[in-house]
């Protein structure tokens, strides 16, 4: 929905890529590691610590979003926080993002300027310091976001999912079933029948507004993942897929038994145990070392019959795929 | 065309995700800078010069390749080809790939399969010690495979597209417009209507063959990048545009003019200024520093009228839009 007249927002099949480029560009502050940024053949970005972190996470119109409910400028943001949240998991500072974006010649050449602030202001926001420092543009039929994110560990020891030990304790930082709480509200009131509607914010109840945002603009805690690593957290990884899933993927990693304490799951233990995309950063630490910031939601166990436990009981592990009823012809 | 009973090679959208990880990550060997690879949230890559060379370019059925040409091996390849050079273009030499594939259901595991060998091979050939560290995959109903390359400058000074000086000559390694006249066999020889058919080798004149390697495997000279860095070259880039565009480009990034000598532009100048996505090395170097493996094809001169001569006149600069005719649903 273009609030600018046509003119003044054609469509990207009817503009040089130059013009994309150009409208991109002005949106993207340089990164402080940034040594030479987007318009050569590639950037270079300084790695002081001798190592660089790297990961990458595509969203793709369908499967990982609809447009009905994310703006362009959602978009960004989501597409910066989870890439974000990946680095962090390892320990390491987010210091510059690659953007690869394939586009339908239809879109507006508005919805590719909201997305570029999206990823500014998540970068401003989440992970200060970091920036859009490169990236490609291509035509598809299909909305895609691919970004990678990269980072550095500032002289600390990468932290894996694989080095929880028994007589640890397991802990999260940030939000766990938001982001989830936030999809059920769009997919149980913001459909006419199958496919997806505007959200119209009267239509709101308290609190839903914030599980929105957290579906739509996660935030994770970027900061919290040097500050783990620092603390000297011995697992971390970002809760994508929901806890059960990915605190079981640790414990296999790791060779340990986690035992997860419901009555400290908050208000909603079932939705914080399947939810997924809230990107919350799960570690493990030494009894004791608990850095601000993280809450100990259990313990790491000498492995027993099960990866997983919940009040000393199994966990079903039915998973989290948000979009099992796409229609992508829908929309 | 799988070449395995359907239960042996299933649709992606029919097995698990680990499978199809699984199946990609045995065909992957360790990179050597590689300090923590695929399995983890992001990958760790050793980076001793202190900075690291970054670029992304993402290759879309439609756009940028058919499937009824290219095998799941060309597409790895290729996908592999036109990142190393972009790392190459600054004089880096490439230490690792990140690769995130939005793929369709119905398509085959053996293509991803061969995909990965493709990449696989690429780096071995083109880029000894570099090798995919990390990826993503997702669903799509377009193809895309969007690959992130990183590198290391071991010390040397990055080398831009701006540095070309008055008195350098310019020089290329690599082919041009070999991609080009493939491209031009696949057109015209390999369609039925407007529907891309197989290549039948049969059919293929002498030299057409090479042709249709340098299209659907290009080999650009990788290694060369560090050696012109090493050598003292001004400005570098890739030619995937063609030499028109690309070195209409580094003369207006250097503030030059850039003047071309036909007679040193191979047996078709018309194809080599034109033709795009071979991905040689255009560099720039003081008189008598031309190292082994790049050849003269003219001179820099101070900012004259024009950005690019060739034979002292203008170049027409239609453009490389190969695909310019594409029918997304014709396939």
């Amino acid at each position: 929905m273009p609030s600018r007249p046509d003119t003044d927002d054609p469509r990207l099949g009817d503009v040089s890529e130059g013009r994309i480029l150009q409208a991109i560009l002005t949106r993207t502050p340089a990164a402080s590691h940034t040594l030479i940024g987007p318009g050569d053949d590639a950037a270079v970005i300084a790695t002081p610590s001798g190592s660089v972190v790297a990961t990458t996470d595509t969203l793709v119109h369908g499967p990982d979003f609809r447009l009905a409910w994310s703006s362009g400028y959602d978009l960004g943001w989501k597409a910066a926080a989870v890439n974000l949240a990946d680095v962090a998991a390892m320990g390491a500072r987010p210091t510059a993002l690659l953007v690869a974006l394939a586009v339908p010649r239809e879109l507006r050449l508005s919805f590719v300027e909201r997305l570029a602030d999206g990823f500014r202001d998540a970068c401003a926001s989440l992970a200060p310091g970091c920036a859009v420092v490169g990236g490609d543009l291509t035509v598809s039929d299909v909305l895609t976001v691919a970004v990678t994110a990269l980072g550095d560990l500032e002289g600390r020891v990468a932290v894996t999912r694989s080095g929880a030990r028994a007589g640890d304790v397991i802990a999260v930082a940030g939000e766990l079933g938001h982001a989830a709480r936030g999809l059920a509200v769009l997919f149980g009131r913001f459909r006419d029948g199958d496919v997806p509607v505007p959200v119209d914010p009267a239509k709101l109840a308290s609190g839903e507004s914030a599980a929105l945002a957290a579906q739509l603009r996660p935030a994770p805690p970027i900061g919290l993942g040097a500050v783990a690593a620092t603390a000297g957290a011995t697992a971390m990884m970002d809760v994508s897929d929901g806890l059960a899933i990915d605190a079981r993927r640790m414990a296999a990693a790791s060779g340990v038994t986690i035992a997860l304490d419901r009555s400290l799951l908050g208000d909603d233990p079932e939705r914080a145990l399947a939810g997924g995309e809230d990107h919350a950063l799960l570690a493990t630490f030494p009894e004791g070392t608990l850095p601000p910031g993280f809450r100990v939601i259990g313990s790491v166990r000498a492995r027993g019959e099960e990866d997983l436990l919940c009040d000393d009981l199994p966990v079903d592990l039915s998973g989290w795929d948000p979009y099992r009823d796409w229609d992508s012809v829908a929309g």
